[in-house]
């Protein structure tokens, strides 16, 4: 995380980036990899300076033990990196940002320390006080949007209901017209069993769920195709009809999604008051250290997230 | 199918092609699509003759309802269809015939003749008194094989048994090593979980059945990856790694197959005394009369027959 902010802050952005984090952590990084970094304390009071390839704007959010090596994150650091992002999400609500994008966590280094935390999505819903928001995934080329994310599989059946099903179709329909610009988004959805249901034969969920909800809101107006089958809503023919597809779990869109993406795909979080982007990819431990990390993912959801905060 | 069937029939292949089907149903369609064919007799006691475009050999397979209209199809011929099944898998099993190749079939009107049925591999597999066969779809760059195949959603985590999990790659490495005589075959394995479950944070199936499993034939020598998060498995690098990815389900592998397959994957069923091939795709009867269906991955199917009866 830290070396791969560092190694994009060389780059320009037509935006003022400001990092939320440990400054002796961001130092220690910098040299690791052997790049040299100017961090300014940040004054949120004054307008927005564009970003300085080399420098980078810094919020301070301490951490308790900053010089962990690379490889072994330490448990100590897990309040501190909840404080960062309650922080950058505070000053995006407080109209001091105007987007949040966040680099890859450690999810079992702050559950060891204590802190039930499933995701960077589920504490933001939390601390913007969202009751429910969507994941989506979004490569060049495609934008996978999922109705369930990280549950067990044996729980995904009973998570697929009308009501989750309709706010998260309107959740993505308002955002894609309000990030994305699309005045009529065309949804793929895909069927939650093989064969999307295979008439029933294979599943009711199809039948007794997805249908009525889509035809519920088809006689609203939104442009809906499916309850599509999974093994065919990704081929190309398939893509050209809509502009996102909804899998009803994690493992039925994302696998299409990043076998494609050339490492460049990024999480966009929909529902939230505030516009949040993430890289796609974990912490890659194995690549810590050595500087190799690509900041491909980190470079689009800044990008992404520039875009989003234009009015269209 | 029968005009798929006609049409591929007009290219050469290196082997006899015998088609187990009516007659009549067969010079209806090639009239409707507008090619002649000659079908001939085969007397299966004679030794084999190459295939020559424009002709068929036939073992008559009569059906009750011949000529119904393309796009409706007639629950008077489902026994028929049963048949024409039971009698290609039978000249399999006498040696009468190298390989079996089947078209696609639809379920539905098997199943609303009052026959159980849940698909082409289980009656084989019941013909054949196979216990447990395994679903292999395999494209020009890909191979993906389905520990579970053909149920609902919500009972997939209860399929997925140490059982059932240690049969089925038993079956995959002694059939790659068969079929496509590779001496060692690498065989990468999903996890059933999001993020292979994440250390037990999200199911625990991964720490159960499949990693003591995987280490028990590790053990016997087999090279095995995983349990693999299925989101990163099927990217370039992942595939380079292995040699087929085994999805615990349905719909975690198919997406990924036939998002870049361009219609020429072909399913094998492994693990039957027989070899046998098919078509990956339905019935298409929006296309059936048309003449417009791709025949690719029944070309496909029948090439890799060939291929698989060759010695090595």
């Amino acid at each position: 995380g830290p070396e791969l902010l560092i190694s994009l802050a060389n780059q320009p952005f037509p935006a003022e980036l400001v990092v939320v984090g440990d400054p002796q952590q961001l130092q220690t990084a910098a040299q690791r990899i052997g790049l040299t970094l100017q961090l300014e304390a940040v004054d949120l009071t004054v307008d927005p300076q564009r970003h300085r390839p080399g420098y980078l704007k810094l919020l301070s959010s301490p951490l308790a033990t900053p010089t962990v090596a690379p490889q072994h994150p330490s448990i100590d650091n897990a309040a501190g990196l909840i404080d960062a992002l309650t922080s950058a999400t505070k000053i995006c609500q407080q109209g001091q940002a105007d987007a949040l994008v966040t680099g890859p966590i450690d999810k079992s280094v702050i559950n060891r320390a204590g802190i039930a935390f499933s995701g960077h999505t589920e504490l933001l819903a939390q601390l913007t006080n969202t009751e429910q928001v969507v994941m989506l995934l979004a490569s060049e080329s495609l934008k996978v949007a999922l109705l369930t994310t990280h549950i067990p599989l044996k729980e995904v059946a009973t998570a697929v209901t009308r009501v989750k099903l309709i706010r998260t179709l309107e959740i993505i329909h308002h955002d894609l017209q309000r990030l994305y610009h699309l005045p009529n988004p065309r949804i793929a959805v895909c069927g939650l069993n093989p064969h999307a249901g295979e008439g029933g034969y294979l599943g009711d969920e199809e039948t007794d769920i997805i249908e009525p909800v889509l035809n519920q809101l088809r006689d609203k107006g939104m442009a809906l195709l499916g309850p599509l089958p999974a093994d065919t809503a990704f081929t190309p023919e398939a893509l050209a009809r809509c502009d996102l597809v909804l899998a009803m779990y994690h493992d039925q869109g994302l696998p299409p999604l990043k076998q494609n993406a050339d490492h460049d795909a990024i999480n966009v979080t929909l529902g939230l008051p505030i516009i949040r982007t993430s890289v796609d990819h974990g912490t890659a431990y194995d690549l810590a250290g050595t500087g190799e990390a690509s900041s491909a993912s980190f470079v689009r959801a800044i990008h992404s997230a520039i875009n989003f905060t234009n009015p269209g």
